[in-house]
């Protein structure tokens, strides 16, 4: 089995690495917190001092860290890239702006390493399950090296092409529909709690009929439960994804009006002190609205 | 089997009356319009020159015209409501404001009949095959009333309790959502096909990942074979409906961001000609904004 070195050990991150290792492969990795690379020891990883030091010799990287400026500042200042075998592939997971993605990769490649573009969707615990959709981009070299590990992580591998930055579009598009699809589940949801419907009901209604979504059914599940914390992904999320979105869409001069509304509700949650709670809490922000005054009241 | 009336014989009133007739109920219906009328009695309804024509006598009424305004002029105007048997029961399932259903069962109730508030969703397929779900309240004489006629019409039957409005309040939470997710499909597909992605894929991608929806689903399906025309269910409905949720929501004092955003795009696509085709035409509203400028030509 091929070695792998694991740069970024997070919520998805950890969950990634250890489904790489149950599968028998050979993992180093680093994450700046010791929590994090106790908890990758523990699990069988190898824990590492630097990202150079996780890549050293590695044939194949994974970088799950946070952002673009994360993932330059690990594979290229901190030397992991560098530090890999001649030909290792570099298989980023991370979600950042198709640009930031496009020259990272060209870095990757200018340095004789094989770039993927590869960032994934289903969660932490699509990634626990080793069940993630991933958006793969990268040539046929890359794809072919990294093929063994990527069947591992993911039960979907969408193929993107050769060119490095589609997979990072693929999944940029993917996040405006999930964000808006999510505000929209908050908006409907508070809606109905307003105007005086049982919210379960109202749940299992939009979910069996035209009105349903990924998203409803299973961040309407948390609001009704009132599982906001922990966050399994924090509205400071969607701020930054949506954030993304629109400046795709500003790249392309392309208007993308409810990304934009979706965004500044997520930015009002997050200014409203909900930032680091599940991303579901959005619902909170609405029903923050329901003062019983009525249209009547003002007139 | 019980006798009928039917007000409102549309494509959706009409294929709603055929599965009545199918299921052996007799049935006399009423529409303005001569072809409807020639289409349900080939069917082996019978055919009325008036509302009340149609309602004389009958047991229980079905009402699907297309808004409140056409509903109170068949029923109270033209007389459909008196024309009823005693103890008859009306079940309204067009799609109106919460308010006028208040109203509108008021007055059915102070006439001596039994209303019903049932709005439906599942568009002219689920009609004709008697697989909508509906969004049911009235009193229990009323339910009890209508229950073998709603169980022919529907797959699922929601009860909302016995307070008329709290039906036609549902279908518009329900409508908010449908709306806007159809809306989001249009943003991502046009979006999509902008930033160079293969729209099929993109389409494959998001419908197995947490960016899915009813609404991308059926409604991008359209998108991708350029089915526009004839409309399903058209542009302007969408128009109507989100007028009649943002409507609710002034009534509530209760701001809908994502729900007035939607209807404007609706309302521009309307605007830009649109407005009787397919509402997965939203999606050539964006097509028309993406030229090939980008922000490097405005910079």
């Amino acid at each position: 089995m091929m070695r792998i070195a694991f740069v970024g050990l997070g919520a998805m991150g950890g969950a990634m690495a250890k489904v790489l290792l149950n599968a028998g492969f050979e993992v180093s990795g680093f994450d700046p917190s010791e929590q994090a690379l106790a908890d990758f020891a523990s699990a069988g990883g190898a824990p590492a001092a630097s990202p150079a030091a996780a890549a050293a010799g590695a044939e194949a990287l994974v970088c799950m860290v946070v952002n673009a400026d994360q993932a330059e500042q690990a594979l290229l200042a901190d030397g992991a890239i560098a530090a890999l075998a001649d030909g290792a592939v570099a298989v980023l997971t991370l979600t950042m702006p198709p640009a930031r993605a496009e020259r990272l990769c060209a870095q990757i490649e200018q340095a004789g390493r094989l770039p993927m573009d590869a960032p994934v969707s289903g969660g932490v615990a699509g990634a626990a399950a080793g069940e993630l959709t991933i958006m793969a981009a990268g040539s046929d070299a890359a794809r072919a090296k990294a093929a063994p590990l990527l069947d591992v992580l993911g039960k979907r591998v969408f193929d993107f092409g050769s060119n490095c930055g589609s997979g990072s579009t693929a999944k940029m598009v993917h996040q405006l529909a999930a964000g808006v699809n999510l505000a929209v589940a908050a908006e409907a949801m508070g809606f109905g709690a307003r105007a005086g419907l049982d919210p379960q009901q109202l749940y299992d209604l939009i979910n069996s009929s035209a009105g349903q979504s990924w998203m409803l059914e299973n961040r309407g599940a948390r609001m009704l439960a009132r599982e906001f914390e922990p966050a399994k992904s924090a509205v400071d999320i969607f701020v930054k994804d949506l954030g993304i979105v629109l400046d795709g869409g500003e790249r392309l001069n392309f208007p993308l009006p409810l990304a934009a509304c979706a965004r500044q509700l997520f930015m009002a949650a997050s200014g409203s002190g909900l930032g680091r709670e599940d991303d579901s809490a959005l619902v909170k922000l609405y029903e923050s609205w329901a003062s019983e005054a009525s249209k009547d009241d003002r007139d």
